[in-house]
């Protein structure tokens, strides 16, 4: 966060991963359409540079141009990516579906494994997603 | 996630990093001791390489053994991270102070900035958190 971030909607504990990307403005808006997210907010620089604040199913993250020089490097700066990003939804085969057609690329399938109903792609920015759900009852 | 992974204590949206680390039984150690992390569970298979479910104060998040060839990479083998942690607690410099004793090295210092109380550390692992919390009143 290099710049001004406005308060979060709650001071309560929590943990969001911030995606730093190549291209942030077209990130945000596959975002928004492959996950039907939600736009908290989005501050940009004098050269469109952004840092944003996301919602999807109530779950927070953020995402921000890369800037090599304070080490925050892009999935296509670094060849791959350091985080996987487990999003839990009710129907994960129709968000799968839906951010497929929105551009991701599967890496696997939805399928019932490990007591999960899971499924992984890769998004255009070369961030990873499990998308699924818990096939247990909840202990 | 390869491996059986036990069904979430919730079945509600979320989204939690799976951080991919070079030596995951190490990591795990730190993330308790650097964080209080609570171990939800740990799998580990016959060459010990582990996939593990923490939380800290209530926000979940996992790890795991990387595995290149499958496109599950730490920050060693890339020379960098591609997500930042954002990590909202109440005491924003005991948590920070905590991680430095654990091994963590500071990248820039809790101060209060752009809104909010946050300092930003790189951990054993190369994973990078910027911990705080917001400063203004919850909007």
């Amino acid at each position: 966060m290099n710049q001004a971030a406005p308060a979060a909607k709650t001071t309560q504990p929590g943990l969001a991963p911030l995606l730093n990307v190549r291209g942030g403005r077209r990130a945000l808006e596959f975002y928004l359409a492959a996950f039907g997210a939600e736009e908290l907010f989005c501050l940009a620089d004098d050269h469109g540079q952004i840092v944003a604040r996301l919602a999807v199913g109530g779950a927070e993250f953020w995402l921000a141009d890369e800037a090599p020089d304070h080490a925050n490097f892009s999935p296509e700066s670094l060849g791959g990516s350091s985080v996987r990003l487990v999003l839990t939804v009710a129907d994960p085969d129709a968000l799968f579906q839906r951010a497929i057609r929105a551009g991701a690329v599967e890496v696997w399938p939805v399928a019932d494994q490990h007591g999960w109903r899971l499924g992984r792609l890769r998004d255009p920015f070369g961030h990873h997603w499990e998308i699924g759900k818990p096939l247990s009852p909840p202990l």
